[in-house]
Order: structure tokens, then sequence, then C-alpha cells
């Protein structure tokens, strides 16, 4: 572990009673002090232990969440925005304590426009959800990290996932986002307008800033057409490099793929005995192509063509929709699929993400880092974009298994910043990339990152100690 | 004028001796206070009148921009980077004094990697300039502002074009950039990799930042490949509703167009006798497809039909390159075919963007506003994109025309902003939409861009007076 998270990061700072009180007479049962709650509220999907909040609060509203920021801002508490819990690298816990303020139950979408393609929802709102609610309008949002997020986390940690090679990344799809800046002001960010050259970009300034910012209560996002035709596709590979190198070469020749995910052979058998399938466990391609039903057709024997010629078998179809969701259902479930290769471990997942130039040599160079692993581990990916995770398994409170699989995860980021990558396509920094980002930004960026964090949360109260340590 | 410039903004700052001298030392003849020099670096395409730095650095490289930047620091002296002039806001304006910092000189192709299409460049290099260095790699930068103008202009005005409505704006197409901080510091934003979440987007922040947060010196940009076949058309409509719903329909559809442009019948006129064209001179518009032949031809059934179903008239078709290159050069001249409806003239060119279900409704207003107009006028506009330009011819000597068109600009700016719009789609807030920033973004947001800007450039050096005044 080169990179331990600062000590000064985990201070816990007092909470003046006072606080915690104002907040217990205003929220009522929307307050606890529970345990249970605040252990919930402490942790997420990485290895690290619980970190618990002091308070959590159960905000129903912008004015509601303005309110809690003002209160923590008089008392310089610290405070952490809670979605459905499921970042990957430490953002909720509570290293300095404080109060967390859950906005699951935000989880209106206050418009639908489908004149436009936007909607907006508020921050709890989950992206299947949305989804849900738009399945009559002929539209859909198509960022899909794993995990069923809120919209909110995703658009704090930069989120995108499998559709992110054709549709981009909420970097480009959040239009504009109503935040709580750290001294209770509530301000809309953005038009509703595609595009603008109105000021700082503070759209962007808020997506993958992690709560550190603001706390973000809305967000308008764009929505896409329902594709005319759709077709999956299941392509396995005698190697790694064929695999990727036929993804590549799709790339580069500018074929519009809707997805294009890299599963290793361990990764394929985790998701054959997780979601009962029985694909041939080989490095393998899941594809999706979006178009007219001649523009599908084109699509597809481009890629099965290059797939051919970089040794893959042929492509095993998944035409009907059911089919289709029963594949993309056990590919964002892969995750828990390989947390079960050993059942009852944690998996640190990596998140390099290269020019697409690179990402044969980073695969390559991932797979000979992974055989040295004692415990078990798997590679699924995005690699369309260049983004793939390696899942490392480990007993949290086996000392031996944290130290070995974070030593594999620091070989891995150092490769892909050597090959002009990032250490974190789509999960963020939170706490545990925080050392990374200085070797992937340098000094001079990180220190300007840390002017803007002064500058709009002068007494550090949103959500410190993630992103760098203050 | 509701929104004049304000007074504060315009205060001339004393340049030591001093600092004229260290840089007259450091850079002999690339440094001048010739009266001619400083006029034409202290005006642009706007009809402000010219307002000269006190002197212009003709820089080389980032390493000299960071000298003459730690000199302004040193001494607080205001500087300006200039690319090519081609601004339409008086983003060059010398409003407080200082030194213009010419990078046209800095025109070198850094690096094109044809693999993970991106190119890296100067900040002088031109968008046409980086297309005649891409023709034999099969790859195109898309972004077209009418003018040739610098990229790093392009990027610190987060510019667009006829192109964006398929291929997004410098916010979409700028990876990462190299700045010039207020400091004197060269920083490096982003990675070469497609997407990242490692900490605070620095690369947006500076994309339409105006010159005011730092200077860029270098500029990552993606490419696409050409496509297979393009194809370019013609249609005109007897209404404006025609034409307009015709784009919207489109759009809504999801066919992706690349090119859609408007121009009322006016523009027709002024573009017919300035490119010797003889389009009919009804309101038109120009389009363009991309794809397979066969996702073409598709395109360009669908497209055809939605325009006779709106009283399009029929296609016609510019397939040859040269018929495409016409037409597209023609469209790119727009504004100064314009300019020529009166000989001698200046224009304001409005900036409105709205979400695309407003369109009609704004471009419909628009005209009635314009319909008050004693100077001739037009209408053009990058229309799927929900973005149009009213061309206001002037004399920029006569304080009533002057006062007039600024009197229309402004009925048009509130149209827009009413319809959930901005004041600029792409041409940036620059002097002339300083108080417009204010009606659209609100005090709050506005308030959060000044302490951002206070963060990075205490002194106020960079480019003081554009976006707010200080």
């Amino acid at each position: 572990m080169n990179h331990p998270i600062p000590a000064l990061a985990q201070i816990r700072r007092p909470i003046p009673d006072e606080c915690l009180q104002a907040l217990a007479e205003r929220f009522g049962e929307r307050f606890s002090t529970a345990m249970a709650v605040r252990e919930h509220h402490g942790r997420d999907e990485s290895p690290f232990p619980a970190t618990p909040p002091d308070a959590v609060v159960f905000a129903g509203s912008a004015a509601e969440v303005a309110e809690v920021v003002g209160l923590c801002a008089t008392h310089k508490v610290p405070l952490i925005p809670y979605g459905v819990g499921s970042s990957l690298e430490g953002h909720l816990l509570a290293v300095q304590g404080g109060i967390s303020i859950d906005v699951s139950g935000m989880n209106q979408i206050l418009s639908v426009n489908a004149e436009d393609l936007t909607a907006t929802v508020q921050a709890g709102v989950t992206r299947k959800q949305l989804n849900e609610a738009l399945r009559d309008t002929g539209l859909f949002f198509p960022i899909d990290p794993g995990a069923d997020a809120s919209i909110g986390g995703m658009a704090a940690t930069r989120a995108s996932g499998t559709n992110a090679v054709r549709y981009g990344t909420m970097r480009e799809n959040v239009l504009g986002l109503s935040v709580v800046t750290a001294d209770g002001t509530v301000l809309r960010t953005g038009t509703r307008a595609k595009k603008s050259s109105a000021g700082y970009d503070l759209t962007r300034l808020m997506v993958g800033s992690e709560g550190t910012l603001g706390v973000i209560t809305e967000v308008t996002v764009r929505l896409y057409p329902q594709p005319e035709a759709i077709s999956a596709a299941v392509v396995s590979f005698p190697t790694i490099r064929g695999a990727i190198d036929a993804v590549v070469q799709t790339i580069q020749l500018g074929v519009p793929i809707a997805r294009s995910e890299f599963l290793d052979a361990r990764a394929i058998g985790a998701l054959n005995a997780y979601s009962k399938l029985t694909l041939k466990e080989q490095p393998t391609l899941f594809f999706e192509f979006h178009g007219t039903e001649a523009g599908v057709r084109e699509q597809v024997e481009m890629v099965q063509e290059i797939a051919r010629d970089h040794g893959g078998n042929d492509f095993e179809w998944a035409t009907r929709p059911e089919e289709r969701t029963r594949l993309w259902t056990a590919r964002h479930n892969a995750y828990f699929a390989c947390l079960q290769m050993r059942p009852g471990s944690r998996a640190i997942s990596t998140d390099a993400c290269v020019p697409i130039s690179r990402l044969t040599e980073c695969l390559e160079g991932a797979g000979e880092i992974l055989a040295r692993s004692t415990t078990p581990t798997a590679i699924v990916g995005h690699v369309g974009d260049g983004n793939f995770h390696c899942i490392i398994l480990l007993d949290p409170d086996n000392p031996d298994e944290v130290h070995a699989s974070e030593a594999l995860n620091d070989e891995l980021v150092r490769l892909a910043i050597g090959l002009e990558g990032t250490c974190t396509g789509e999960h963020g920094i939170g706490l545990h990339k925080i050392g990374y980002l200085l070797d992937e930004a340098g000094e001079e960026a990180v220190a300007m990152m840390r002017r803007l964090k002064r500058a709009l949360d002068p007494d550090n109260i949103l959500n410190p100690g993630k992103i760098f340590s203050f």
C-alpha cells in the first residue's frame, strides 16, 4: 500500500450537541443516531471498514438539504451526501465524522420533456426508476453503472457504464443541476438549451466533484430515442489479445457500437455460476448494436468480420428482448457474481482507463499482474472506452490479503498511468485513490483543485477527506 | 442598452515601465508598442471600438507564455491571449490595458494519434490548418465556427458550429489541455484516456473560461473517421415555421444528421450576392448526412419525407465534393456576406440557443423583433442545436444605430432566456453579455464563478473585465 489514506483526513471532528439537537428537533423521525442506521450510511461496496457518521438525516427536498447544510455550516460540521450506497471507492465513509444526508427519499421524476429529449429528476431517483418511468415515451436514459445507482450519485462520481462507448458518460449527459453549496444556498447550473458558452461550466465542475463542492439535489439529463432495432451478441476468443484487438479495430473504424464489454474466462465462469448461463469459459465480448434495421445489419456484418479476423468464434445472438435483458443483467451483476468466487469475500475493483491504442498492452500487463494473486481475480470492462476493472477478492479482516490486493492495485494503477491513462475511468477518487490522483494529474493540477475546493468550501465541511486530504 | 459594460471594468491600469522594458529586452522584435500592432490586437469582429493593449508580445512556446505571465503577475499587469482575432463579443479588447499575448506563432501540430482518434496542437493552430494536416489520415476535426479560428481560442470560448448537432462542441471534443495559470505555472489537464473520474474536471473549467482563468497553450482534441459517404442538400420552405418544424422533428426522431443549418430569405439573398449562388430566396435549410452509403440513403429518405410534410420543396443535391465545399464555404461566409448587405457596416450577431421544443416560437419571435429594425438584418443558425444568430447591421459611429441594434439584441436575449435558453450558444460572454449572464445564470451562480476566478487569479490579471466586471 504505497498510498495509504493520509492520517489527517481521518481525524473525527467534534460535533456540537447543539447541532445534533437542532437536527433532531427539525427532522424528528427522519433524524437518526441509531448505530445500525449510522453503520449502514458509513460504508459502501468497497472493502473499507464501516466508518459511521454521527447521525443521519433523511432529506425530503432541496430546501431541507439546504437547511441541513446551513446548520452544518454554522457549526462547521462535515456532511456527506448518500444515495444508494453503491460507491466502490469509500466515498461515503465518515472519516471525519459528521452528518450523512440520505437523499434516497428525494425520488421524484420532476419532468420528462420528450420533445427536448431531457428529464429533470431529484437526486435520489435511480437509473432503473427513470427508465421504468420512460418506458412508454419511446425514450431512454443510457448511463448504466452496474449498480442501480442514484442519478445524483452518478453525477457526483462522473459515472458511466456499458453504453458510454456510444452515448457518453455523465459528463456528456448532464445538462444542468441544482446544488446546495457550502453556505446552504441552492443554485441551478446550466439551462435547458443543449449547449451554451455562458460563463464557467459549473455543471461540469459539479459532475465528478464527489460531494466535495456541493450537495446535488436535482439533475437534468439527456434522453435518447429508443433505437428502431437492437441486437446483441456474444463472441468468444482463444486469447485476450484477439478479443481486445477486435474491439480496438471496431472503434478505430468508427463503427457506432452501443456496447462492447469484455469478460475474461474467470469472469465468464463466475457469471455462468451466478446467473445460470452456459457461456464458453474463454475471453469473451458482449456486443450491442443500435440503429435502424439496416444500420444494425451493417454494423453486425462489419463487427463479425473484424472478430473473425482476430480468431473470434461465431456470434451467438440474443435477439429477443428477454434474452438481451438476461445477458445485460448478468453483465451488470458481474461484480456480485465475482464476489461469489469465494463467498464471504469483499473486492477491490480497479478502474484503469487508457487510450484505446494502449488497451491490449494494458490488459495483457494486467493479466500478468493478476497471475501473482493468491486470491481469486477476474477482469471485466467497458473496453470500447479503454476502461476495464480487475476484481480482486480479499478478506478485509486478513491484513495479508488486504496488503497483497492493494499491492496489485498499485501495480495496475501505475501501469495505466504509464500508458497515458487514468487511475479511474468511472468510479472516482474517493478515499482510495487520493495518492494516485497526485501521480496522475501532477502537483500543480491537484493544487488548482484544492484552491477551487477552498474557494467554494472554506471550512471543508463537504465530504472532507475525499479526493484529497485537506 | 440595458446592459452597458460596467465602467469599473474599463479603468486602464498603470503599467510599470519596468515591466515593459523587461518584456522588450526579453522578446526583442517579438515585442511591440507600435500603435498599428496594438490597435490590431485591441479589436475583434464585434462592433466595439478598438481598445488597444499597452504592448503586444508574440510568444513562441508555452515556456515563453509562462515567462510573460510571470512578469505580468509580478507587476499585476493585465494580459489577454490573442489567437486570430475572430471573437464576436469583445473578448480581445484591452479594457484595462496591459499586454496582449499573440499565440498565432504557436502553430505546431504536436502529434496526431490516428489509432486513438486524437491530436495535440499548440493553441495557435487553426481549425483549417489541422484539417489540412489530417487530410491523408482518413480523420477529421469537426468543430467549425464560421471563421478559421485558432483552436486555443475555440477552446476558450467553448465554440461549436455547423457540425455540433452530430459531433458536439469544444466541451465534448477537448480531451485535455495545457494552460499557464495566473502565477506563471504550466499545467496539464486530463489524460489521453477517453473518459476519467479523477478529480475536478479542470479541462471543462478551462474550456469556455475566455482567458480569465489561464492562458491555453496546447489542446488535445478528439478526431473522427471521415465518413464513408457524405451527402449534402439544400431545401427551401415557404415559411420559417415549416423549415424549423422540419428540423425539430428530425432531431426528435433521432436521425443522426451531421449538419442542419437554417438561413432566412435575406441571408440567402446575401449569400447569392456574395458567393455567386442562385438559391431561391426563401427560408432554407442546408443539410449534410454522414454515414455508410446505405445509412446516408436512409437518413436522406427520412429527412426528405419530413421536409415535404412541412411544405418543403425538393432537395437540391450537392453530391460532388467541390459542390459541397462551395455550399459550406458559402455558409461559413454568411457573416461576411451579410455585412455586404450594407457595405461599410459592422454587425451585432446575437447567439440565442433554446431547447429545441421552443425553437419555432423563438425564431418566429425573433422575426417579429427584427421586423422593427431600421438597418438590414438576417437570420442564420445551427438550428439542430436550437442555436441561431440574428445579424443586425449598424454603423458603429452612429449612436442611434448602436442604441437601436443593442435594444433589438436586448429583446432577443430576453426572449431566449424566457424560453429556458441561453444568451450565448457558442460565442461567449466577453464584454457584451456580462449583464445577461446575471439574468440567465442568477446571482448565486455568478457569485460562484467569481469565487472561482478570485481563487485562481487573485490579482485579476487574466483578461480582466470579461465574463464579469471584477
